[in-house]
């Protein structure tokens, strides 16, 4: 095992999630890009009218247009996006008292492969979205 | 994109977890193999004394055994194994009404690379674990 990431939503009447050990420094794209690349694919996807939000899961245009872009940055490598979505219905409703916790552990080329974590949260904070970015050297 | 998992766990006062397109048809090892490799590394380390699941995550050690038991199965991939933890707390606290989503996409070699997902629940049925295992040929 090589490389070990863990990513953590822990909820006690409110929203709270963290994300450890976000190693990215052998990335095709530096963090900040990765970031922004994940960040206007959602805000497109959300801003768009092609895509209700509220009735059908965003992940899966968002696993899409996420791997479109990452391999329009390079071929070299093959990609994996995943998207955990958690949503919460009603925080007013009664206690709601759950963890949620991430974890991923590979076997690879450590030098050449690697991992990324990024949280998402939706604009109404009931949703919340752990999205993970692998990219492995072909 | 040329693959597309999710898997599901949706909740209303009691745990239900959905996994929809398992698809293993190119796995290094036969499904029900890979069912019994993570179903008897959970067993042996939930009744091992070293370590106390009430206390400390399972999901780290169980991810290192997984990968060690594929590894000696096969050398010719690299494997990713991901466990994302639920734990719902107190199933008789008040109303716990949420759910659970993971999806997973893929740029890879869809003839040699897969995926497979597979659902644990302890004993108490108060957490669910969602283990993906991902092989890459190299």
């Amino acid at each position: 095992m090589k490389t070990k990431q863990s990513q953590e939503a822990n909820k006690k009447m409110s929203l709270e999630v963290e994300i450890k050990d976000g190693k990215s420094e052998n990335s095709p794209l530096p963090e900040e890009k990765l970031v922004s690349l994940i960040q206007e694919s959602y805000d497109s996807l959300r801003d768009s009218h092609e895509i209700d939000s509220s009735t059908e899961p965003i992940s899966n245009p968002l696993i899409k247009l996420v791997l479109e872009k990452l391999e329009r940055h390079s071929s070299l490598y093959k990609y994996i996006v995943s998207v955990t979505t958690l949503d919460v219905g009603d925080l007013n409703e009664g206690a709601n008292d759950f963890s949620l916790r991430n974890d991923t552990g590979a076997s690879w080329q450590s030098k050449r492969d690697g991992i990324f974590n990024y949280k998402l949260e939706s604009q109404n904070n009931n949703t919340c979205y752990l999205i993970t970015i692998l990219w492995l050297h072909k």
